[in-house]
């Protein structure tokens, strides 16, 4: 199995979401009728941590002890093929069965990717080696962490699209994380995502500097669209 | 997509499997190295409950709004092809993500299983209608009831090895349930299982009757293999 | 504090209403923009319960030691008042905290609803005393059992908007439970939930009815809005 | 290590206390500052149960594999002696590490306690073999049940104080359980409980008998001692 | 609805409590027989933290799709007010329903109160924009974060008792955070907590100091009270 | 009861694992047949520790009010005792009941392990005070903290095998924790997991090197034990 190329967004597009927060995102994609794109139950392994880039997916099983799975299996595996195609800026997102399960990612698989570049990892279940993992620069969201292997997991598929944190991924769609959380914004999306998502910052700023000025809260918020032609401060 | 037709067990190894427990079958398969077939977080809709039979599998993932999924859709899903393959025997196992998902299983969707008196579903899941449900004779494992549909999922294959409960399912492997929970039988090793759990079976009876006639704990238990071909009692 | 009379829904729509499962009101209300409704964490003390009226609501806050609450703050509290006030076919709509609290709902306390006929009681805690509860016809819902009183809880207004399960109940709201769990149909929605949802009945029963004659389930499911006025079987 | 005597109550009082719910025993041991008895997770196999008796402890810590433990290390452990020494009507009370353990109980275990006319089981952790432990007489309370013996359990000691459910338990303390769940009498309070806990539920009867005669419920609730003198009805 | 004053403590006593763990804060207001202040669930956002001062209260409930609620009827509503009321040093406290909710709460709002200098906020519920949120000074405790604003709450009071992370809160009294969680003074004990806690902190501080110089552990502690008088060391 | 001195391991093997990995530990344990040694639920007070020693063990059960339990008993307890015991290096490995119990350690306790400068404390249960434990240079792994001493727990012995985070802990045994978790090695296969510890983290060295000079992750992963001899970079 050959792994697909990825649609990678513009550079620019990809830039301007870096600016806007998660739930900035997800107040937009609301506003779009899109709601069902938060990831439960995984979170960033250290704070302060901004990920954004697309989605390179990848589908784990568990393994059970009557199939053989060696090492010369793993070495042929869609996880391997999976970092030889990853392009700097492409986020992993990988489906291993949520916080029970561990998925095959420790280490030197995680620095498999970052070694590629890769602007971060979303992980739908527990790493392990994660002294060493919190010092690459890559980030990792996760569901938590452990020393063991078990219960084992095998990678299936690379490229498909995937369930991870309780939301559809697919293959290319923007994969946006922050401190509050992961969100997927759907590759068709990013663009008006972007505009509008740069818009809301701006006004919310707004929002704040006139709070910092003194003006009631109620005069700040909700914030309002016509301040992107009048300024409010 | 055509669902392909499953090996079934033959009757005689299906009727023996019915006669030991999932307790009994879990000791066994571990006697054979194979201890990763636990579903976890799955139970009877009902009690005194007892299901056994080859898995039909069905994959869901969940919707998102960007993505147009039509009552056209659903009728030409994999699930109601699965539905027209199903014999009567067969056990439909379906991953729908977990104790946090509705998977698109209710009355209706149930009944076209049971009409075709499947012996049974494991649904990894939580459905909804269980008023109804409860009134099937066709048993039904899952991890919740709820009356919504969300969060919603579409089901996307058939006939694939699924993760189910935590652990692998490929169709033909033999499916088991009772009040303990559901365990998974490789299919290759169902033979074996039949054999050595009608025997293990059947020294716990040894042991049990030696017990009610008065016997100390300790010379009742743990039973020994030996009484297969000298009753103790 | 004088408890409001609420305004009852007309018989016939409570009637209505019990023909539907809790699962079909959930679907209507959906098609009419109305989803924050179904109660989370809150099941039937017994199973193969049904319950429908209009919500009586209680709310409660937590004790803390340096208040006194004595016997006859007890005997003169709303949750008094509100037993006084209730009528046959009432709900009780209790929000307690949540499942880490106790309510100050045992078998004498519930028994004095029950007496007034009211038609059920919604607890938004765990209860104690149900091995007597369970003797009782008027069905209970709660998050759970427990012999203790703590922590301990007081009733401090009755007649209010309250939070339960999750969700907002307002007095007079329906609220319907049955195995699925508890849903709240706002009462200005009453009369067209109890209209449509029986017409949604009717053609689920269709479908069912179909599956039992042997057509496949894609012919069955999902039902078509147009047997209402030809029936497909 | 042999299995000391317990002293068991007095007939009169265990009787007694067979007649008072686990809430009325609780608050009685409130009344006495006795608060900590409550155990915290347990409940019962079956609905409907009420169990009464003298505990008799037993006490587990988990096996790991390079401690060799043999078939014959289990015949000559404190469970096999324990059950030598249960008496009829004795609780057995098991600490075997709360609800992630299975603890060395399936039904043969068992059946060797229900056989010496125990008069129930109190088992924190899971049992296997449900199935066959539900058609037995003997009440048993756990935390779950599931098809596996791992994690694994050994027993190390019986007649000893443990921790069960969160509470202390000392060999001969009464254990009583119901459908609320189940709690501790410290043995030198059995007595006092018995006496007060059936005051208790005769004035909580009048109150009951109050309400179902038309009493107001803040007249019939909370009930008063002086009815014990001067019956209210 | 105009938002009363609250009676705000001495200047002193809120400085002495600032140098008083809640820990020892717990342990003096249990010697008075006052032990149900402990919020469950809620910890600080960002570690080292400590937070001191009166309540301002909030009130929120659950938004159903049936009620209109306008960016006017926030402007209007109870939170803005409070805003408007929050004086240097107060305690911004939320009950807005526990870890499934999000509470209108982002970061435009907190810097609503964190510009008026308050000494912190705890929000019985989950925030979002946490990467700006965790750049203010004023702490903030809460369940957790997340990017969305589903399930929506209405603030519908400010200025009345709450229940938040379990506990009573009323107007006006202290509430204090550290790294082991937030408590609740009863305004009433402030200054007698203030008075004990100090003498706690100070032979506690005799007792580490003891064990510093080598002291054996049985000898430093417990401490006693005498040493206030008779310093050993 | 006097306790027992504990035999430690060589020097030189006690800093041959601190140059290990808990993940790396647990490997070598598993390929050696020892799997059940991983803690469940137990993690670093702070994040970026590393801890290894022998185990010093000390047991706690819960307190009930019936039984009194003074200063001076504390002061004559075991876990009094243990302290005088320890000695630099040790590992404070306690059973106090899991997550849900407060365990008789707060910053006077655990400054009494630290002045004799214990290598760490492993805490099944919560710990409170913790504003001032993190201060402290030896690492603490506990379940959470709180405020307050609820519910209690009393040492009953020391230098006895103990369940901790779900494994048996035998007095000696090395104990050792990261910012994955903490694992137990059992005292007779310290010397072995040490070596063989040791030869996996120099391959994973060089895998993780190969990566970083540019090698594929399938030619870098799963390393070889033949670069021992041959190293590939």
């Amino acid at each position: 199995m050959k792994i697909m190329k990825i649609k990678r967004p513009p550079k620019r597009v990809n830039e301007d979401i870096k600016e806007i927060s998660t739930a900035t995102a997800w107040s937009v994609l609301g506003s779009l009728g899109i709601k069902s794109v938060i990831m439960r139950g995984i979170f960033p392994l250290k704070p302060n941590t901004k990920m954004v880039g697309p989605a390179q997916t990848l589908y784990y099983l568990p393994l059970r002890e009557d199939k053989e799975y060696t090492a010369e299996d793993l070495r042929k595996s869609a996880a391997m093929r999976l970092a030889e195609e990853t392009k700097p800026g492409d986020v992993i997102v990988v489906d291993s069965g949520g916080p029970g399960y561990y998925g095959g990612m420790g280490d030197v698989m995680i620095t498999g990717f970052a070694v590629k570049k890769a602007a971060g990892m979303v992980f739908d279940g527990v790493i392990r080696d994660s002294p060493y993992v919190r010092t690459l620069e890559m980030p990792v969201f996760c569901c938590g962490v452990q020393p063991s292997t078990t219960p084992r997991n095998m990678p299936v598929a690379a490229d498909v699209m995937v369930r991870c944190g309780g939301v559809l991924v697919c293959p290319g769609d923007i994969v946006m994380g922050d401190d509050d959380g992961v969100i997927v914004i759907p590759k068709e999306k990013a663009e008006q995502v972007a505009e509008l998502g740069l818009e809301r910052e701006k006004i919310e700023k707004y929002s704040r500097r006139l709070l910092e000025s003194g003006k009631p809260l109620n005069y700040a918020y909700p914030p309002k669209r016509e301040w992107l032609d009048n300024p409010p401060i």
